[in-house]
């Protein structure tokens, strides 16, 4: 029988298998197996790297779980960020849907998503409160809450006769948190004196000393900005950040400014957050894009996405002059109220230095202490750690180089060596109170989602299109005689993205090149269309390395006569 | 007469048209014209941005000098850097081959790219030393000394019967440089008690509060790091920060440790910058990459380049292992002693990573105090601003939001608003007496590079090879007969980078699309062959959409018959 990863283990240990997410952000997902039941936690996106253009979005491969399903007691969800909740409705159904647990908020989010995918039919969705218990199959779940950079957070905490088995979601020990509802240390405390088999640890922040400022501290900021901006004031922040919107709506009422609303994940979120409750925006506040632009500007706050600069974003486009609805006025104010996210400081330097083209006063991260992480540093990671007093440590959830500082981390804080290990995708790992053992590597990886495809784009797809954005494309037509090899056709040369025809004569050269190279060809080995596309190909390679020292992406097109 | 930009202008003014460098990092040039003669300053590149894919370097386009040539006097380069001497070799035949100006240092790194364009006999260089003056034509200039992260920069200063013309280049004030050659605080303030009439001033740190760092701070990072070190030391940095690399010396040379070079630009710049006396390697202390291999590991030292975690770079290749001559081994050490720079954060992220999974400890910007700035912050700028005191000021040197803010600290510095403008590429701006006269923008820009071709690949390529990235490329084959438009071949449909053929029926159904399409059409329609592609182009394009929502490029060949 062929290794599918799931080899019996002992009645006495579980085993964890990472799904995505550890040596990665994004793709959180992980399978919690014990008595031959399995517990899924987090079913995560990932926005597509540079390597992966034109991909709108990354799955991760659960293929491993195939013939599993029947196995599967629940899917919890911790929090609503689309890294956690993003695939579920693509795999859904590959899951064999199994009842989905989550607080109101994030289900609330998910439920939205998966309206949107027309499956909001078939799927179970369950709510859970924190201090909650669950009895799924052989787990006794319990959920505590966690504060993060969005409402409603959840830990996840599994009883096992060897112990518990923590899982902390993202988090941070946010002891002023804006709707007063901190991580549950009295249960992390618990759980320790209990006894914890497996800590599974948020290590995102790992890098970052001392302690991560609350999220209060950013209303500090909005109340030194807004009062003495002149005109609008436009805040751009992550739509699933409810507490910062919050702030930045308090920030308005105490300036006597309303509050308009947009960008489309604004408009769902903070209409989802609002009828559940966690968003208090009064009726009187809130204003119509469309009557915006009769208020005057110093009585206006706009909320909207695009501190990515996003292309298609509101704030972008505010910045591009193309935003009709409520254009950027000379003395307007924009707060960049987030991160700048790896790989997007380029994006994001080109919408401030456009908005300062428009005249607006622009505060953002690297300025002005408009954001805070909703992520643990190092000295809340080791509360933690001491807390809980792991027999087991993994650190889940951040790059390969976060997950082996965390590491060292608990290593550090008194975890003995071998019981703490940097787990990557796809590798089983079995815990019990002997310790570790790792298993070999399972296949997962990442599907790529493209427009309606889920995987139809793969990595020779991708090269292809690496291989001609970076050198373009030479098509070349021809046809040859069947019978002694003579040209009935072509060749003939197009090129796309390669060279601005009007500007050089290249591709005629490579023409003469190709019929040089076809006159001197015997005929029996002209007439082999693999053959023949393989010399072309050749032939074309050397002459353009040579002439313009570049690698377009050669097409031979042999007709058939 | 068409606008060339060169209108008159009245003999107690001067002109000055930045060709590059504002409102964009890299491209720096700037010209000055006075008394009808033209000084240049400066000729830098810019990497491609991401939207030039597969460019290898991009260089300002100086066509509006066409016809001027006769009137420049010279080229002063104000350091090494490639940002401000990188486009020398691609352009000093457009200017007429003037003759270039710059420190010792600086010719010498330009001299050995002038030797690999086969220029080097063509052109004329002199070498400059702080304080020096120089006649050129009406032009009396006088070079000074600043501090940088490259060894011998300098600033220009211009004498004009209206005050002196001050350009400090790129800059930081430094009190504890390596070579003990500080910025020359003393000439700013004699021009500044003579008079100055214009100062242009580097923009790049104008949102860092206080001062940066001395370059010496960062030998006590490496005074931490390299004696605790039990494996090789790795260093990447700048090959043009000799001072840097000074320092790595010399604490290799108080560990005991050999230096081995690797990379291509770091082995030419250090051997150019020893061979000129700015750096001392002892002989006994660097040795061959072939002979390292036979080192004890703790004795071991690496120069290397790769920082920004460049594809080809040495330092990639080791985390790739594809480093034979010298691998890396767990326990080593690697210091990447350099910024981040925007845009290139995923790529060092993919780096790091990679070379913790090959066991190192690695240091960097966001976590040790590895690197240190060669750019002046706030407190330092005001200095300037303070001893120059000039009547007018222009900020250069940073992108457009830099330079907004560097106009508004100078505006609180006491310069009179209307004395203080923004600049950008192509904006000639008249200065005299009375003030600053903006004219109306002249055509500049960027010319691309892609392997020999320079300016051959242009805006539609790169549109061409952005659409093909994202959505692939579909080819369709068709003919018809002249006559009735009877199909005579095809429609033979081909894809690259568009899907995964085995995973999808979908090109066959497209296939079908087209003879549906084609069946309906009359024939006199179906003859013309510019209306045929179109309508297929069409019939496709909407088929994607309807499908599996995707853009391919659609390129119908229609052949002759």
């Amino acid at each position: 029988m062929p290794n599918t990863g799931w080899g019996e283990i002992p009645a006495d240990a579980v085993r964890i298998l990472p799904l995505g997410g550890l040596g990665e952000i994004g793709l959180n997902m992980m399978a919690v197996e014990y008595l031959g039941e399995l517990l899924l936690i987090d079913c995560g996106l990932m926005f597509p790297e540079p390597y992966m253009p034109g991909i709108d979005l990354v799955i991760p491969d659960v293929s491993c779980l195939e013939g599993q399903t029947g196995r599967i007691r629940g899917l919890i969800l911790t929090h609503g960020h689309e890294d956690h909740i993003g695939a579920v409705p693509f795999l859904l159904a590959k899951l064999g849907f199994p009842t989905v647990y989550g607080s109101p908020l994030t289900l609330g989010l998910l439920r939205h998503r998966l309206e949107e995918h027309e499956l909001l039919g078939q799927a179970s969705l369950v709510e859970v409160q924190p201090r909650q218990a669950l009895d799924l199959g052989v787990f006794h779940v319990e959920v505590f809450r966690v504060a993060h950079s969005i409402v409603d957070g959840l830990g996840v905490a599994i009883r096992t006769a060897m112990g518990w088995i923590v899982h902390t979601g993202d988090f941070k020990l946010d002891q002023t948190p804006v709707d007063d509802q901190p991580t549950d240390l009295v249960r992390l405390a618990a759980y320790g004196e209990q006894g914890v088999l497996l800590l599974m640890s948020d290590s995102t922040n790992v890098e970052k000393k001392g302690f991560t400022l609350s999220e209060r501290e950013v209303a500090a900021a909005f109340a030194e900005i807004v009062p003495r901006a002149k005109g609008m004031v436009a805040v751009a922040t992550f739509s699933s950040n409810i507490h910062r919107i919050q702030q930045v709506v308090q920030e308005a009422v105490r300036c006597g400014r309303k509050v308009a609303i947009a960008g489309r994940s604004m408009v769902a979120n903070t209409r989802i957050a609002r009828e559940l409750g966690y968003l208090d925006i009064p009726d009187d506040v809130l204003i119509e894009l469309r009557q915006a632009r009769d208020l005057p500007r110093h009585r206006l706050l706009l909320l909207t996405t695009g501190s990515q600069g996003e292309a298609q974003s509101t704030l972008v486009r505010m910045a591009m002059e193309e935003f009709r609805a409520l254009p950027l006025e000379p003395g307007d104010t924009v707060i960049l109220s987030s991160k700048f996210i790896p790989g997007n400081e380029k994006a994001i330097n080109r919408l401030i230095n456009h908005l300062y083209r428009r005249g607006a006063e622009v505060f953002y991260e690297t300025t002005s202490e408009v954001h805070v992480s909703g992520h643990a540093s190092q000295e809340e990671l080791k509360i933690v750690l001491s807390l809980v007093c792991p027999q087991n440590f993994v650190p889940v959830h951040g790059e390969y180089r976060h997950l082996v500082r965390h590491a060292e981390l608990a290593r550090g804080m008194g975890v003995p060596a071998e019981r703490v290990t940097v787990l990557e995708n796809g590798c089983p790992l079995v815990v019990s109170a002997a310790g570790l053992s790792r298993e070999p590597r399972l296949e997962t990886g990442r599907v790529l989602v493209d427009g309606r495809g889920v995987g139809d784009v793969g990595l020779m797809e991708l090269r292809d299109r690496r291989h001609i954005a970076n050198h373009g494309l030479v098509v070349v037509l021809l046809a040859v005689s069947p019978v002694d090899g003579r040209i009935l056709y072509g060749p003939e040369l197009l090129s796309r993205g390669f060279v601005a025809e009007e500007e050089t004569d290249i591709l005629d050269l490579a023409r003469r090149q190709v019929c040089d190279m076809l006159a001197g060809m015997a005929p029996e080995t002209a007439t082999e269309q693999e053959t023949l596309e393989v010399e072309v190909r050749k032939c074309l390679r050397r002459f353009f390395n040579r002439t313009v020292e570049r690698r377009p992406l050669i097409l031979p097109i042999i007709l058939e006569q």
